[in-house]
């Protein structure tokens, strides 16, 4: 047992998967649950995910850990909602997919008699919702830490325990500062999202071409876009906006090379179209030798 | 049997793949193999592929179909080579993922007596080579098959014998013109391809990024790109060049949507971003109630 009682506020796939391990691993003493929407509320009471609380004043009481699951753009005003409720020590965390910005915000007002360790766990499916999760969602995935530059001695040891629960979720953990994860995480995720949302409704608007067909004959690689394609609304208009100036950096060089490559079509430039592909192939070796492939697709956040 | 000698040109993923099948379905008295690389030749014939031949001549005596099975922008010049050796009757067809160009390029040599009935499975893994061959490659995947404008008689019978045997090989078939094909082609499969080899090579780049970096946390959805862009740079290249037309029509309306998003992030424009995220989620519903998902992804071409 790590914690006496942990909150999980947001009870999605991220928030559920944590109730379902949680319990399996028993690393607390009581699983404490809150949705802002009350069908997700009760379904999680169907779901015997924990003991699911109306308000935060019940939630909060005598909880050590708190981990916000809700989506990134909402984590700044729930933490100065449930500041009321929260007792001296506590440690607050998050598992949103951004984390410089969020940092920002929850410091701006956060007392320090709270200890916040954010974490992101790079872990996900296409599906969203309290049925979405199970306990082993976060098993030999990365769960990232970004702690604040504070070197006081309980600060340090609240940094600990969160990486302790981690590993305890499965998950390999790593520690990073937050700048270094969000240009990251830009790189290896949100432009890979942004770029799939893109593609699937450039085919929907393609007024030459039916949706039927598209999809009858999407197995030549447009499906697998779709699939990254299927996340949630919510939680990516948050990611973009709120990791704007890396997503931003990375998109602008993006939209360059491809630039780079539609000119060397429209030119029969078949030396840099070859060149290209030969390197983004050698890519895809590395990708397999470091064991990050595997058969069924497990998309991150 | 559906033909007494098949002559298989250039023995790869699919070359070899046709092999393994005709063989497990004995729909042909003889197969006959070639490929202009001695050392491929050799390993087909370890392989046990079939009769491989060392030139055309003997590769084509009595061949009642001869498949084109190299890179598409090789297929023009190889049918002229073999012309000399073709006999009168004999029914040429070719697996190239573009129709429009091929066609175009070989028509115009083609004498009346050769019957040349074009098809594409859609179907393909990330790896190429004559090891890279299975039988089962083309089960319930589409083959696409593109008829010239020609209604004399025994051409018809002709386009009906090459839907046979794609029926054979376990593929669902369907008739199309070329240019519907290639428009359709180059949304599924040749755009996709495009942007992941492009995506892969801007991360390559990134100087602030390392490699292992990138590789590390490419679960986030970096990984699957990587996949798509594994493929041959040659049939790639030729791809890109050959549906010139229809690749650029699709990367310019590409390219204006992901400016439009890029926009939307600028500015805080969350509205249109959550539209066009929850535009692009509901394909993938569609995807899935077209039956045209699965866990392990087959990439076509």
């Amino acid at each position: 047992m790590i914690f006496n009682k942990i909150a999980i506020i947001g009870i999605g796939l991220i928030g559920s998967s944590l109730a379902h391990k949680i319990k399996e691993t028993g690393c607390a003493g009581e699983i404490a649950l809150y949705d802002s929407n009350e069908n997700v509320r009760k379904r999680a009471n169907e779901l015997s995910l924990g003991v699911v609380y109306d308000d935060y004043q019940g939630l909060l009481k005598s909880a050590d850990l708190v981990i916000l699951c809700t989506p990134s753009g909402a984590m700044g005003n729930v933490a100065k909602e449930i500041l009321p409720f929260m007792e001296s020590g506590t440690i607050l965390s998050d598992v949103g997919s951004v984390k410089g910005a969020i940092i920002k915000e929850i410091q701006e007002f956060l007392p320090p008699y709270i200890h916040f360790a954010p974490a992101h766990p790079i872990a996900g499916t296409e599906l969203s919702g309290p049925d979405a999760g199970f306990a082993n969602l976060f098993e030999n995935r990365w769960s990232i830490i970004t702690p604040l530059e504070n070197d006081n001695a309980e600060y340090l040891k609240a940094v600990e325990k969160i990486q302790e629960f981690w590993q305890k979720m499965g998950a390999n953990v790593e520690n990073m500062t937050p700048e270094r994860h969000d240009l990251v995480l830009a790189m290896t995720s949100h432009i890979p999202h942004l770029i799939a949302f893109c593609i699937v409704t450039t085919a929907e608007d393609m007024e030459n071409l039916t949706e039927s067909e598209v999809v009858k004959y999407s197995a030549g690689g447009f499906r697998d876009f779709t699939r990254i394609a299927a996340s949630d609304p919510t939680m990516w208009r948050d990611v973009f906006l709120l990791n704007k100036d890396a997503v931003m950096e990375i998109l602008g060089r993006f939209s360059e090379d491809l630039t780079a490559l539609r000119r060397a079509i429209r030119w029969d430039d078949g030396e840099t179209l070859f060149d290209t592909i030969t390197r983004a192939r050698r890519m895809r070796k590395e990708v397999i030798d470091a064991g990050q492939d595997s058969d069924k697709p497990n998309f991150g956040r």
